[in-house]
């Protein structure tokens, strides 16, 4: 349903690479409106406190989510764009490393996060977030996505971790 | 009211710079729908087809009203971040300069969007964001910010170029 809504940019950002486009999703009113629904109905009866979503795609999905659920929203970020005190989580790229940030004010001991990104992968960026929640005290047990790439594993990787996933649509290939 | 929840960072990113950090407000999960409401009530009666907000803080406060409107979203990037084909707009820095970037396909000729973002400082930002909806046959007749800082004059260049400007609350400075 909502897989019709996103569009394929073949060899992007490089050769070999299926990149899947939400901005065409985004801009549909009643296909943007259906998704933060659809994901809204599946955690109406979840115990939760914020979102915590990924930068920078995550930042939509996450915040509209968390006004939809009204929840406080935390953003977990690049490595060097919080202002305040952070804690901060390497990870692996496809090519190299980087790292995300979150306050550490962000979260209070024993609140509920949800996990928000646009898109899970292999699951490396997913599992960054949830490591920083929890070294703040914070219990993350579901993490929702719009786009799922499930040939590389990504979903497995948090549900190892005690986390439930939740996506939309799947997309074959990389 | 909402100036209560926003943080203040002395001497962030450089010295002499007060920074404003919403991130205390978005965590706070009353004041983060309080101003989500806000914001959505000011525009309950205006005619909008679409947000278009900027990167990335913007993302949060506008894709929360975009929902809460039932609106499109529209994100206007960095360059050299969207997949697929742009027109980019450049706008200064205090030092240097930079450019926006937005979707050729974004918007259709006539649609009424409504911009977002957290902050307005010079609003060379916003203006440069508002001329590339207004290049693609877009309607830009409002915006909308949480911070305002009126010292450094950006309402007035909106206003100039026939945007009515709302804001949450001002903070003193730069």
């Amino acid at each position: 349903m909502f897989a019709s809504t996103i569009r394929t940019i073949a060899d992007y950002p490089k050769p070999g690479i299926q990149f899947r486009d939400i901005t065409t999703l985004l801009k549909d009113r009643v296909a943007f409106n259906a998704m933060v629904d659809a994901l809204a109905l599946h955690y109406a009866n979840v115990r939760l406190d914020k979102v915590a979503a990924i930068e920078s795609r995550g930042f939509i999905i996450g915040a509209a989510l968390a006004s939809k659920l009204e929840l406080g929203f935390v953003p977990v970020r690049k490595r060097g764009k919080l202002p305040a005190e952070t804690v901060m989580q390497p990870y692996k790229l496809e090519y190299g490393e980087d790292a995300l940030e979150i306050h550490v004010d962000a979260v209070t001991e024993g609140e509920q996060l949800l996990l928000v990104d646009d898109l899970i992968a292999t699951g490396g960026t997913a599992m960054a977030a949830m490591t920083l929640v929890r070294r703040l005290g914070g219990v993350v047990e579901h993490a929702a996505f719009v786009v799922d790439l499930p040939a590389l594993g990504g979903l497995q990787q948090l549900q190892s971790a005690g986390v439930k996933p939740f996506v939309l649509c799947q997309f074959d290939g990389h």
